[in-house]
């Protein structure tokens, strides 16, 4: 969990976690104080872990997290000094403890602690347009634009060279040096996650950031969800055209091309060299390789390996389509 | 017909309408006036209806409108209280006799009536960013919330704990309680209805509007048209990712979820409990049922009934589809 | 190429020309002066041009440019009077001189030229609402609306009876009269056109402009890239629905329709009183003839003849799709 922005209202006191999920039960030392919510893999002594999916057995057989939210079917993967907390459902658990932690990361309404940029430091430093709002924990480097009516939201650090579209929003992102984003897009507001629940869906929180490296292009219109327990990253020179969607989570490496409209669902990772033509969409969770071409239109739902050019819906191998549709 | 927004300019006298249908030879009480033009179910004595397809056999034998534009295979369905006016092209003739009682429903240029919201009444009710624009017949509920730069045009009635983002324009739009609008949204205005025509499209009126229900989240950079003789609907509870397209007319049921890129055309019926994936497209004037699930990618060109899983374009079982495409 | 708007910093030295594409060892008139860059078509006396692809052979046997950038396996087409320039890459040397003449051309930075409209001569002139922004080189002509945060960049025409929406962003761009262009539109700017190079792409400049004929309409979220060597066109009458994508050097014709979310790549020609429906998407450098008829959610790769109606991905006549696919 990579976790810079939000303020960690921690720490509590086991019982008070116990209460949330409403786990009344079991015999603990209730006074004992947990400092945070992290991952398997980054948790340690005093922290709480969730593990759902016995595909992270062997992060679980590691952890040093001193309890995890798990279910029956888990909870023997666990080592001994972390106590296993029984909930029905890991997830919705997680994010109850989560917002418990992180209560400002669940709530993307409009940052109302902008000022206008001439009433901030950086009115000196930076070229900017008219109506440009700034808000805190925001910071730039050298020779950097800021086009109208564009809104930078609290916590976004951005490098040198970089230069920002007209009517942009921008929050919870780290941009990095010689980086342009055109007009109208939209980073690092939270994705589309939730628990389905009928009546009344619940948001889970999303506590992670997006970070855009060394000389990237955003298209216009295009817009970047941030992580929710990791991060949205944009590799070094990688260009993306207008309105493409990233969804939360979602890793593309460097060197990388995606025309306009592309669509890249929730936790998908794209490798290094990767071109992906207009339209195409790659469902959520895949792994997509290095040097790997998508041919525009295309649907990929499955993983693609490394060095394949893939075409069609859903995508198979690029020869095998053409061959089936002279 | 709902039209609680615009300026009804009538009533007419029936030899006005005549004039602008170039019907000049019909004898008829030419002093008789009109009240208004509604569909066939809606409309009552001393209203003009329209019949332009046996589809509607049914509702036509039961109107009460006084007079109905149809054509000569139509004109005997009609009640005998109901003078037909026979017209080469029903729609078109609709169009203008709409555009006649409904002037303000063609134009959807910027709103010149709106204030800066601090000069306004909603300035001690709700919370707002920078340069907010608040346009006639606008309310609000209590705990609201508007983000900068977002212009709220004329007739928007708003609800308990609304939230709507920056950057967002709406109109013609009524918005019930607990609803979350992220940024970017442009909302209510005319649909892509127009009848065309070389060298200079002929625009029909859109006097409907769009109805967003409790618990609503809908994503950044979406764009929902209103309705032309009827309302668009997103029901409750129903969750819209980024950069959707919901068209006019579109009627979407409670708990529905529809992920990023969608697209929907006009004048379709979605029912509840409905999961559409992300960059799925479906084809106008089509009901989907309830309890459906939609690909990914998918695109629909036919009616879905309640309970389907279907994938693919055009969209078939999902069984079916991912046997022929392993 | 058709370039009105950007200055052209020429002439140059062709030994400065040649400096900046490391050719040292020619021996030539190295004071000679060099007007202009442009195609083969247009290129005149003591004009450089180039010449990259056998399919224009017969264009390069004409021409009247002084100096042609090209390749050994073309240099002998070109005529005795037009001084080859041997380069391994045709296009990165033509994108470093055009960049050298038209140095303006490849940043698109905010525009920091712009007043607000109420100190500009349009005060007076035309109907306008709150924050909007005038570059320099924007004329407007009788009766036109721009709506409220709306920027109009620098070299933007428009003539008469037209209303730009709210939100918009326009650059380089002739408009033409009785045009509507509604909310959030970003058009004029720079394609998605560069040379993939790892770690630092390559961008190449936009010359082009786009050009938006009488009585067209343009939906909301759209996106329009002005040409790179040739201009954007989209043709009269013709209608484009919310959250469109026109790339770079695209031609459309007249009395077309193009629905929602649909996708064109650059350097597609599309004929008159054609169809689209929402979601296709047409790869670049295609020719679509007049009457064509695309389904929507097709994906057109190649070319289609007049007349033609199609559908699918990859897009075929639709009989045979619907057959197939029953």
């Amino acid at each position: 969990m990579v976790n810079p922005f939000f303020k960690n209202y921690g720490p509590f006191k086991i019982s008070e976690i116990l209460s949330i999920l409403s786990l009344n039960n079991i015999e603990i030392d209730i006074d004992l104080k947990i400092n945070d919510v992290k991952d398997l893999y980054s948790s340690n002594i005093n922290e709480i872990s969730f593990f759902h999916s016995s595909k992270y057995k062997n992060l679980a057989k590691n952890t040093r997290a001193s309890y995890c939210l798990t279910n029956e079917n888990l909870k023997n993967e666990l080592p001994k000094d972390c106590i296993p907390l029984i909930v029905n459902n890991v997830l919705v658990a997680t994010s109850l403890v989560t917002a418990m932690f992180y209560p400002d990361s669940i709530n993307d309404d409009f940052d109302d602690t902008v000022f206008e940029i001439k009433d901030t430091k950086l009115n000196d430093k930076i070229k900017f347009g008219k109506n440009v709002l700034i808000g805190e924990n925001v910071k730039f480097g050298n020779n950097c634009y800021i086009g109208h009516n564009t809104i930078i939201e609290k916590n976004v650090l951005i490098g040198d060279n970089c230069s920002i579209g007209s009517n942009c929003i921008i929050r919870n992102t780290f941009i990095k040096n010689n980086v342009k984003i055109l007009d109208n897009c939209v980073i690092g507001k939270h994705g589309f996650g939730f628990f389905p629940n009928n009546g009344k869906n619940l948001r889970y929180p999303h506590i992670g950031t997006v970070i855009i490296e060394d000389n990237c292009e955003i298209g216009s219109g295009t817009t970047i969800d941030r992580g929710s327990m990791s991060n949205t990253i944009i590799g070094k020179n990688t260009f993306l055209d207008n309105q493409i969607h990233i969804a939360h989570n979602v890793k593309i490496g460097e060197n990388s091309i995606i025309a306009g409209q592309v669509g890249i669902a929730g936790s998908t990772i794209i490798g290094n060299n990767v071109k992906i033509g207009g339209q195409a969409g790659i469902s959520g969770h895949l792994k997509i390789g290095n040097n790997v071409e998508i041919a525009g239109g295309s649907g990929v739902i499955r993983d693609i390996p490394d060095n394949s050019k893939v075409m069609g819906y859903p995508a198979k191998y690029i020869r095998e389509f053409l061959k089936e549709n002279k």
